[in-house]
């Protein structure tokens, strides 16, 4: 009876029929309780790669994955939880920047965070560069962190999303990763099994981004956008350029440095634009305010009054940590050894290949391969050039920071041939490339 | 590394790419050992449901699967050895008439068979309604039996392709048996290890026919076609219809009274005509003539002579059944009721619904659904008619056979309601719809 209701909505998915309420449910619970087997959920999964699925069927299939464990809830908070989610990009610390400055205008961000696969760790591993600070806090005193500082951030706890763990293991493993409904699914599950009650996403595109293309990014935006509207979860998606690195630190202590600077209203363009934007749509979907515009502004007073680095500040002393480390760098791990890389050239920077400076960090240390890698907190480098940027021959580009100077000098080399320098002008990028919400 | 090179492999079938000899190789071979498991073999079918795979690669799959396993070879018999394959359809009794009445050409005959799931038994099912009738001779027996009959046709044994067996069952519950590639490799994989050297294919197309649509019938009979071209095995391919049963009879028992008719020079116009085509094409692959229409030539002069009978009785007695069934039908399995089917209008027949027709001798006990059933070797039915037919009101259309009153009663108002007859008269159906070869 199970046998033939499988293979039933294999077949559905594959002739491009829409899977009802029912079929979604049987499917995932049958599959995280193991009665369905790997290999007929992997030819689901190949099905609806080539054949996507109904905006229904992709809500049904996040709250069904939902629902295969633990939901959490937060009404000690007691009032609407705004969430933040990044698909992830190279230099991407926005959320150590932004979490603290909506915290300064008002907003209780209580977010639970992972340690992260890719170029550099996670939002959990670059804050984990400071000296003291924990992420195991109990349900207690999280939420008295919060109360306290405003703002907390933690590991994620208990059974979450088991089915998630499951389905993205096997797509993992039978190419079929790359699918937008798939994907949606994926990480608005996660958000809201942690008890987000409103979504503010950040879609990367580019050559440092998981979906390269735009027309992908727009969709995969729009997919979670209609996830969240259908199953009352409002959510709104920023889509924003991933061709060059966002800001210049690539690396954790590296990026603790450079959000630092961000929070005292001296931090890299790009970064403090992208997080104004971000932080604009947090504040709206805290019903704080009613527009991006008056959003940005309310940020911008509040950094007016140096309030942003004093909620880090209190984040990090609520946590355990030491808040020296924003007043002396020094006391962030360091890597031991630290060079230059140089335009070999005069001209404009034509392109920034973003893809291979995030490998490049990872080669450092800065990230891991695989889940059990160990990372080199100091390591990394950063690319003080952007894209339409004039240069001169001779100056200083990037600078890389590492272990020993063998792979220091080696990925000094290859720094050098991942920044584009060419004869013509080139136009600056756009930061922000769409905005999605309904 | 072996995650890796599946992984690679799924990937490039997904996006369309050709797939190297020694990809299809170590793809088919480490599903064969277990080093692959089912969940990627199931992603990896369903891409090629969807993506298909080049000329070259479904040539490479089906060697790779015939290597899989045992490889039988017949010196012996000193000649090039014809296989014929169906893909199967509802009274297709076309095994029995067509191998005696080549063999009567001078053809020698070294058939394996199987027992069939479906609306009747396959060939070894029919042939067991013969009291008596052997088919687990050993390999001198066989040989014997071929040399003293001209034919002889005996149960598979031996581990003949592995990897279709498993490959099968896997797309059984992935919903990926309807791919023309795979299906096209199953077939020729199993007649290659079979030992055939050239094969002739006679690919049924129409509501009674797995292939339903003319035009996938005839790419699968292409793809066939080219199989065997590419691997050195000449193919030829008709493209056959199966929108009415074939002949009259649908059932075990039934069949084998109707094959002897046929080899008598009395049978249905369409089940004689269909043999005629297919044992043409199994004399020129013989090299016995040079055309279809010698072909022909020759097997009606053999049939004006009686030879046909001669060599079924011999092979019947070679094989250790009793030959006077030839004379008596009384002594095959007869059921203990038999009723019959009426027109109710009079008119035309316009349509037989061929699907249904093999479905209620299958629920009358003449096929099986799970190879572990029990066959009733004397239930079945007789359709009377053909599309096209001039019909009166009251006339007999059907004949009915089963075990029992309330089982044949039931099957009876089915059999009226799957024979259409409509005022408007239509044209008889074209047998013989394509033929294939290079």
């Amino acid at each position: 009876m199970n046998a033939v209701r499988v293979y039933d909505i294999i077949t559905k998915t594959r002739d491009g029929h829409r899977l009802s309420r029912e079929e979604i449910r049987f499917l995932i619970d049958g599959y995280t309780k193991g009665t369905i087997p790997d290999y007929q959920m992997a030819a689901w999964c190949m099905a609806v790669y080539f054949k996507g699925l109904s905006a229904e069927a992709t809500a049904e299939l996040t709250m069904a994955m939902v629902d295969s464990g633990e939901v959490l809830t937060w009404p000690e908070l007691g009032e609407v939880l705004v969430d933040k989610h990044s698909t992830g990009g190279v230099g991407d610390k926005t959320t150590l920047v932004l979490l603290p400055w909506v915290a300064a205008a008002g907003v209780k961000i209580a977010k639970m965070s992972g340690r992260g696969l890719g170029h550099t760790g996670g939002t959990l591993d670059k804050l984990s560069s400071i000296p003291g600070f924990r992420f195991d806090l109990d349900r207690a005193e999280f939420i008295q962190a919060v109360e306290e500082a405003g703002l907390a951030v933690v590991g994620q706890t208990g059974n979450l999303v088991p089915a998630d763990k499951k389905l993205y293991a096997l797509r993992d493993v039978t190419a079929t990763v790359d699918s937008i409904p798939l994907i949606a699914s994926s990480i608005m599950s996660k958000k809201i099994a942690a008890g987000a009650s409103r979504i503010v996403l950040d879609v990367k595109t580019g050559s440092g981004a998981f979906m390269e293309e735009l027309s992908r990014a727009k969709l995969l935006a729009e997919t979670m956008v209609d996830i969240g509207a259908k199953i009352g979860r409002r959510t709104t998606a920023l889509v924003t350029n991933m061709d060059q690195p966002l800001g210049h630190a690539v690396g954790n202590a590296l990026e603790v440095r450079e959000a630092i600077a961000t929070l005292q209203g001296e931090g890299p363009e790009d970064l403090t634009e992208l997080c104004l934007a971000l932080g604009a749509e947090m504040l709206i979907q805290a019903g704080k305010v009613d527009s991006p515009e008056e959003g940005r502004q309310v940020l911008l007073e509040v950094m007016e009054k140096g309030l942003p680095i004093e909620r880090f500040r209190a984040m990090v002393a609520a946590q355990g940590g030491d808040p020296r480390i924003i007043e002396e760098a020094e006391l962030l791990p360091q890597a031991p050894v630290c060079l230059d890389a140089v335009a070999v050239s005069s001209g404009y920077v034509n392109r920034i290949h973003t893809k291979r400076i995030g490998l490049i960090a990872m080669e450092l240390g800065a990230g891991r391969r695989r889940i059990e890698d160990d990372i080199d907190l100091g390591a990394g480098l950063e690319v003080l050039v952007k894209v339409g940027d004039k240069i001169e021959a001779g100056q200083v580009i990037a600078r890389v920071y590492g272990p020993n100077s063998e792979a220091v000098e080696n990925a000094v080399r290859k720094v050098e041939a991942s920044i584009e320098i060419g004869d013509r002008s080139v136009e600056p990028l756009s930061l922000i490339l769409a905005r999605v919400s309904r």
